[in-house]
């Protein structure tokens, strides 16, 4: 089945404890994309570059067989984001961000986008994304991913766009600045209740929680043995389990489990490079793999007592 | 088999967003022994209270069928540790600690002790936790817990007791400060090097690990739905690990396992209360319960490509 992105395309420079890059792809419409298509849907992608953005990184992805013509080149700089992880390799510190074309983005649908079957909102400004839902025709799931910036900045947008789309993707602290609840499940909960169907929390290093309102499923990140880079990590997360859905078809509660495994494992790839070094040289055998693994690092029988 | 306790018992006054409590009971080897009991092995404990120390938790404790010979009273204060929990629910800010009897606290076994079969040194100096070692004749399997105070301030006196111990129970930072290795992975494996065959990797809301030279396990926490009170977690994880290995009796890789799963569920239960309110009331029917949900939060299929 087909699914949509709408999301950034930028250069990001980036410093991390094992080295350093300067204007290396980036993005999460990238990250998203490129994660996705391992699992052979059908990938669109609506976001801008500028008339800087290297053509070898559009040959690179239409080349995995992404579609780029929802991918608008116009005069002026590509988005441009700077940041350093320090040892922890958790948020990162923001040096710089150059929203360049970017700033006036409005995505714009091809008309045989606007059948798309999944729908992915990139963490954008939430009218922006009511604009994307608006265009969709009859789909079968919209998610999308948003951040503390439009819950505290623009929340009568955000609650809009919320009670219009299947599948939130939100950490932490947002739920928490969302719910106004202490508890994270209570939160979650109160979350449930303004629209979605499915809310997946993000929990970094902690790992991630699905939930809707009956059921619940909680997965650990995949032990890494060495991590270079965590730019990217939410947006191939979330690349891999849209990517997984749409390659199924159907949207049951074991499906969305292997999904958000499916989302774990490329995200574990995806963090043992600098841009998509790593991500854009995966295939579905490693995916395979290192599910394999993980089922072996994490299942358990219960005692008999 | 027999399980023996060295570490603190305190009275704790404690702050969270939930509440607070003036004097309540606390230290590690009441978390400990607690925990541990509820899986129904011979529990001894080896600690220092002063002459203040009320009179019911003796009796409460030794209600339980904990052995508290051990657990020498002498005249003074008891060990006090006052602190207070932010919304995050993450380490506390320490508000007073004041050491009184514990100050001069050394573990002396009780002869009917030295044969016990496992053995917790709760996370004491180092030269003490080796006195303990010192006195114990052939256990099956011998754990310590320690902390980056130790590791920064006598790290002669903990490489050698770590080189006599079977597991080491150490948080993440800690494996970092004593591995001096950035990749958690490659720090636990370093830490593997230097005695203990077993580390356990303490990690909060993200859960904990399980590694050997060959084999790893990843836990998430358990999902609660309301903390009270984190203030021994870390205990009564502990206190689970060891009392349900110790009532089983084998120290294999599918039982090391389930005692990872049997803590995370202690401890799960521990911080849903003040104290030990709720960690005292706790039965195995109740931990089995947990371990029954804990395994369809997390289980997963592999699914076919």
């Amino acid at each position: 089945m087909s699914l949509l992105i709408v999301g950034s395309v930028a250069l990001d420079s980036v410093e991390t404890p094992e080295g350093k890059v300067e204007n290396a792809l980036g993005g999460s419409a990238t990250f998203f994309s490129i994660a996705s298509r391992i699992f052979g849907a059908e990938v669109n992608v609506v976001a801008v570059v500028g008339d800087d953005f290297p053509e070898k990184h559009l040959k690179m992805l239409s080349g995995k067989g992404i579609n780029i013509d929802g991918l608008e080149v116009v005069k002026g700089k590509t988005f441009h984001w700077s940041g350093r992880y320090d040892e922890s390799f958790a948020d990162p510190i923001t040096l710089d961000t150059q929203l360049n074309v970017f700033a006036t983005f409005s995505p714009k649908l091809p008309k045989k986008y606007r059948c798309s079957d999944f729908v992915f909102l990139g963490n954008i400004d939430p009218t922006l994304q009511i604009q994307v839902v608006d265009q969709i025709e009859s789909p079968k799931l919209i998610a999308a991913d948003t951040m503390n910036f439009w819950i505290e900045g623009k929340i009568d947008e955000l609650t809009k766009l919320i009670s219009k789309v299947d599948l939130l993707v939100i950490n932490e602290l947002e739920v928490r600045l969302l719910s106004k609840e202490k508890s994270l499940l209570a939160g979650a909960r109160k979350v449930l209740t303004m629209g979605p169907k499915i809310l997946i929390v993000k929990r970094g290093a902690a790992g991630s929680m699905l939930i809707t309102s009956d059921e619940l499923f909680v997965l650990p990140a995949y032990p890494i043995e060495k991590i270079i880079d965590p730019t990217g990590a939410g947006d191939s997360f979330g690349g891999g389990f849209m990517g997984y859905l749409a390659s199924r078809g159907e949207v049951n509660w074991d499906e969305l489990k292997r999904a958000l495994v499916a989302g774990t494992i490329t995200a574990s790839f995806n963090v043992e490079g600098f841009s998509v070094d790593r991500l854009a040289n995966i295939t579905l055998d490693d995916i395979k793999k290192r599910m394999e693994n993980f089922r072996g690092f994490t299942e358990f029988a219960i005692p008999e007592f």
